[in-house]
């Protein structure tokens, strides 16, 4: 005989084009198991959602509108950035956690993710087991960054990758069309690792081709280097397509956006690398630049989504719900590579412990000898992530997003004073 | 007896994703008429290919290649920002275009831009009938900026407009999703005509959804009222989306992007009207904000073309060969919108002195009366040239983009000295 029991779910951190097909994943394929489980809660903002009991009701959502989360970008129910501290130094947030799981007989808690959230992840599977409260934890990964350990690649990067690539090669074939542009510059997410800004790469299929310059957090920015290239890029083909990472550094470790650079406040200029390296080039080198900063765009495009990434970002929100039902604790489902020509994923499990607070960064065999580009093994890694097209449907000129209602069930409990 | 003639098209301006739409039209129509056009030949870089004699043949394409350029942004041939001098100050130039078609027996002159690019085209009708060299000359109207007079549109808009509501909408949504960013702001083109700005307003259908507020060239910046509606929204909807033209300036005529902010070399900031504005919010009201520039990429978003858009595109192409074969010289066509709903338009014909250098800013009537959003009937002429997605064939994740071999013919003059 099976006990019914209830389930948690929430989105974390940063939000993906994706991360709605994944709460899609998780809410149907708990639905399918009426057997198992009841109500389906979701945090609304997150975990923030569980200490102060605001707990939405997915029940009050058709079918059709938790199917429409699949090709919704954003978080459907509000994602923040919200870190427990560590049992020692905040037990009382542990314990409130427990209550409100308590209060709403939560059975299962499936958290949706970057590295910090395996981290909150994990240590909610401990306490709750030392606190003696009967629950499933698992955690399901997220990030557009594509920095976690373990799984191959993370739902939402393969999503930003083709947004990236695509933009890089629709705004290279308008730089190439206007002979007076000479340098264009593209400045996409990453403030610790490459991942998205190497994507770039695979707008060309060769070095000569745009993006001519990649500049990676993984290595130190050198203005001389770069502007010798630059140089040296247009003089060769007219013009210079570069890519830069938010996050690029200076040798001594000082981000190249804080660098020099002040708003009319005399504030340091921040999220301002595209900005500032199309200002180093005309005062270098002189020439015309035009620059794009895709910031919040690259993330939420879900209408040019990798139907790759879409199809994983379902598969993990299904597999945590199995893994939950099937009594695994304190894991996550993660993507494992079997073949890469043709290419071939499955899903695996890793321990949360593992993925929580390490930080993949690009490694060396994938950047190029001069730290400026990418190298083939990177391409073979990325390309099959960007593959085929997952268009949303339309309804007068723009895709027919969801949005939810998110009515939150009654609180049984005393507001949580954090 | 027919008697036959060779074509010359070129290309003007900044490109837009459908121009090379206009291009295929151009080039298929021509090639349907094999008894009236010889050779179709195209400038390299606008009408500097004319001056240097660097004409492309477009015969030693396939019609495979042609007709990928209904699917392919940017200007297959080159595209650059010259204008013609006036005939009194430069007769020379006149003379020189003159001899090259002369040279290369071009009977049919087909120039496709902006208002600029209609003036030159206009002032080669007549300096050459008044030279007594037999050519006919028809313009094709394009441009992002929508500012064009008389065309109820322009080819080229239409996919901006809706590469930037859906860019509002996604980014929104992510806004929505993320209650620690108040303020987003997206900053796209419009240098004296708020058409791309006020498209934005599509992706919400009343003004309590995203964009909040909508920066015009039109309007005067009132820093105060700015930031006072600012406030006012994120303390009412706890967010706010900004989407503001790059040309906004104060009431002193002077652009904000250019007012108080420098670079790293203290030059004062182009082009930065959006991290002005992030600045100025975090400055007076304290707001976490993201901001995003969309420079290049909205224009060349092909990849998200309104089908509107690419069909107008083409059309344009189209007509204007038909009109050079019928003999109507001096005139360019445009687009009459003879229905709202359901949206019907067709092809009609214009003076090119009506067009030249008369600029269409957006009227006062779909601008709200804050001054700071549109009105309903904006609404209406936006929306339906919005609608219709016309995706572009991938391979590889990434669109199959046609990039043309554009081999000049021989020349057969000395070159140019300019």
């Amino acid at each position: 005989m099976n006990q019914t029991r209830n389930l948690f779910y929430a989105q974390s951190g940063g939000v993906t084009a994706v991360i709605n097909a994944t709460a899609c994943g998780v809410i149907e394929t708990a639905r399918a198991h009426r057997d198992r489980v009841g109500d389906i809660l979701a945090g609304r903002m997150g975990i923030l959602g569980a200490l102060r009991e605001d707990l939405i009701d997915t029940g009050k959502e058709s079918s059709a509108s938790i199917a429409a989360l699949r090709h919704t970008p954003g978080g459907a129910f509000g994602s923040v950035r919200y870190k427990l501290r560590s049992i020692e130094r905040n037990a009382a947030e542990y314990q409130r956690l427990i209550e409100v799981f308590r209060a709403h007989d939560i059975g299962y808690f499936i958290y949706n993710g970057g590295g910090d959230s395996m981290d909150t992840a994990n240590k909610v599977a401990q306490v709750a087991r030392t606190m003696g409260y009967d629950i499933t934890c698992v955690g399901v990964p997220k990030t557009v960054d594509n920095d976690l350990p373990v799984t191959d690649n993370c739902p939402g990067f393969g999503s930003v990758a083709k947004y990236v690539a695509l933009s890089t090669l629709e705004a290279s074939i308008d730089v190439v069309s206007m002979p007076e542009t000479k340098v264009f510059i593209l400045e996409v997410m990453g403030r610790h690792a490459g991942w998205i800004a190497a994507a770039s790469a695979l707008a060309g299929e060769v070095r000569s081709e745009p993006p001519h310059i990649i500049l990676f957090p993984e290595v130190p920015f050198d203005e001389e280097r770069f502007i010798d290239k630059v140089r040296e890029t247009v003089e060769r083909y007219d013009n210079c397509v570069v890519v830069a990472s938010e996050g690029i550094r200076r040798a001594d470790g000082g981000f190249v956006a804080e660098s020099g650079t002040q708003d009319a406040f005399g504030h340091a200029q921040l999220g301002g690398v595209a900005p500032y390296l199309a200002a180093l080039v005309r005062g270098r080198l002189g020439y015309k630049f035009h620059y794009a900063v895709a910031d919040y765009l690259q993330r939420s495009a879900r209408h040019i989504a990798s139907a790759v990434d879409v199809e994983q970002a379902y598969a993990m929100g299904k597999a945590a719900v199995e893994m939950a039902l099937a009594g695994v604790h304190g894991k996550l489902p993660v993507i494992v590579r079997t073949s890469n020509d043709p290419y071939r994923w499955e899903v695996g499990q890793a321990d949360l412990s593992a993925v929580a607070n390490v930080e993949k960064t690009l490694p060396p065999e994938y950047i190029s000898d001069d730290g400026l580009h990418v190298t083939d093994a990177c391409r073979r890694y990325l390309s099959p992530l960007i593959q085929g097209e997952d268009y949303p449907p339309y309804r007068n000129g723009l895709p027919t997003y969801v949005r939810l209602g998110n009515q939150l069930v009654e609180k049984r409990l005393p507001p949580w004073v954090g």
